[in-house]
């Protein structure tokens, strides 16, 4: 077993009041792992506060657990001195907002499945082998002691089926599968975490049949791209949070090995997102725009004029893409 | 164990010449299953032919082995004489279509999970515990002592797999995810798998496009529908395999628990698909205009005037909506 496994769940028993830290523009995983270690050091009897520098997308909150999750001003509002800071899911500080502020005064932890995480916390168990950092919580929580009842098995096994698509991409391994059976044996419902993604409006039809309308292939076909601006968000009466699975559908074309999507729902302010197939490493693309991620599927966000800024990732996106082909098929 | 499970095994052991019958319309579990019970008996040494009266949808041939299925008229034209004709995931004898003149004149077996079936075979193994027949065949495979490769895994692991709606629906169980997790343990590969849905074509997003402007309710929003004409389809340069997942694509809209999809693709002869979310039984009206299926997911074919078909099913569905509406809430 993992020295600094051992060392944070040493620290965590001893612990009373424990801030539970995800990452800014939070995803399934880190919200599933947040709420599931909140959830299961308050079973343990202690005072746990779970804290996300972002504003959470509204249908993360078909979870009614998702209230627990406090902005950093209300927690700093609220006078609530942690003795322990765990950190979940987020490969470098800058990833968790002002919450920064908390770390250096009392003892860290950081738990994550990145290979592009900077070990900032005083324990790091950092362990790319896992498909989603819910898992590592699950070890974690089991490790404590936390009884699970149906609804802590749903909201972890909820970060294991979006950070595996659903249990689709080639993260999806025996580890993942054999830990989904574990959490569905203890109650653990996949329809309620489905819904997530099934209480589409109309208009997200329309918003998609906008970035079809503006989808441009480059590499013949092997790169597909769209965008979305905030004049798209604004005349189909969107937000952001209506376009989270857009890039999945730009992923889905035929033949495509990298898909890019960019959404500009700050004006100014560009979301980028890649996602690949087969063997193009997007994590390289997204530290290079001074983002991060996996291999299949990582970010960055920039700044400036959404044409402009489409033109240059294209243009760095197909020099990585030939210089990543020759290495690939050499 | 089940008796007929047992008897099934046994013929299979003494049989020499197998015919593994799927049926028409064939969805990914039949083409799963029809594929691994057929492999597995080849892996045997025996002659096992995999026949489906019905042209296979083209994604499915993702999976080279689908070559392996014939049509009626190839098995007929080969002189192919079994000794014992294996069916499955098949509820009544017109869904394998013009196989059924390979019935009685030689034993057969009927391996199937939907509650719908009239066990018409010699041998009936029906258990609609089994949230897909693959995992039926899986066992059936285990008993018979075939040895799983990657290949066979992968194909077995595709029936659970899409008629869970990718580990989704509420069938997506302890039992199925056990299995699965035997079947990647064994080398399955679910990322193959979810190619099948990863190759979507341009015009596929028009056709969905039109799908949506075609969209109507009843009921406030909780029944849902749409059509494609004949017209919409060539318009679109596609084919009705193009909107195989568009019932999918209805039931995730926000608030409604019946979505209901209408594909005119000869014209005159409609496909007729049911979703339900959460207690409407779709087979029972499924049932009820001459088609079959499951619960939350059924289906039927009408010959008639497009337009006129959707007003009597409509008519049909709000009636029934009602009637189960006072049951289940009473």
């Amino acid at each position: 077993m993992n020295r600094d496994f051992l060392s944070i769940v040493g620290e965590l028993n001893l612990a009373k009041r424990v801030l539970v830290v995800g990452h800014i523009m939070p995803d399934g995983d880190d919200i599933s792992s947040v709420l599931s270690a909140t959830i299961g050091l308050q079973k343990l009897g202690k005072e746990a506060i779970a804290g996300i520098d972002w504003k959470i997308p509204w249908y993360f909150y078909e979870f009614e657990e998702t209230s627990l999750i406090k902005r950093y001003e209300e927690v700093k509002e609220s006078g609530f001195s942690p003795d322990f800071v765990l950190i979940l899911d987020a490969s470098s500080p800058d990833r968790i907002g002002k919450f920064q502020e908390f770390l250096g005064n009392v003892p860290s932890a950081v738990i994550d499945h990145h290979g592009t995480n900077t070990f900032f916390g005083t324990f790091n168990w950092v362990d790319t082998k896992f498909g989603s950092t819910a898992q590592m919580v699950l070890r974690l929580n089991g490790e404590l002691g936390v009884q699970y009842d149906e609804r802590l098995a749903t909201i972890n096994l909820m970060g294991i089926a979006t950070d595996t698509g659903f249990f689709r991409y080639t993260n999806a391994d025996e580890i993942v599968f054999s830990d989904a059976t574990k959490l569905v044996s203890m109650g653990g419902k996949p329809y309620l975490i489905s819904r997530l993604f099934e209480n589409k409006r109309i208009e997200q039809f329309k918003l998609l049949s906008t970035m079809i309308e503006h989808l441009r292939t480059e590499n013949d076909g092997k790169i597909v791209y769209s965008y979305l601006s905030k004049n798209d968000y604004e005349k189909n009466n969107c937000t952001e949070d209506d376009s989270g699975g857009f890039v999945g559908e730009l992923r889905s074309i035929q033949g495509i090995e990298l898909a890019i999507f960019f959404s500009e729902y700050e004006r100014g302010e560009i979301h980028v997102s890649f996602r690949s197939r087969d063997w193009f490493d997007c994590s390289k693309l997204a530290v290079l725009l001074g983002g991060g991620g996996h291999p299949r599927a990582a970010g960055c966000t920039l700044r400036g004029e959404l044409s402009v800024i489409i033109e240059e990732v294209i243009r760095e996106a197909k020099i990585m893409y030939s210089s990543q082909y020759s290495s690939v098929k050499s």
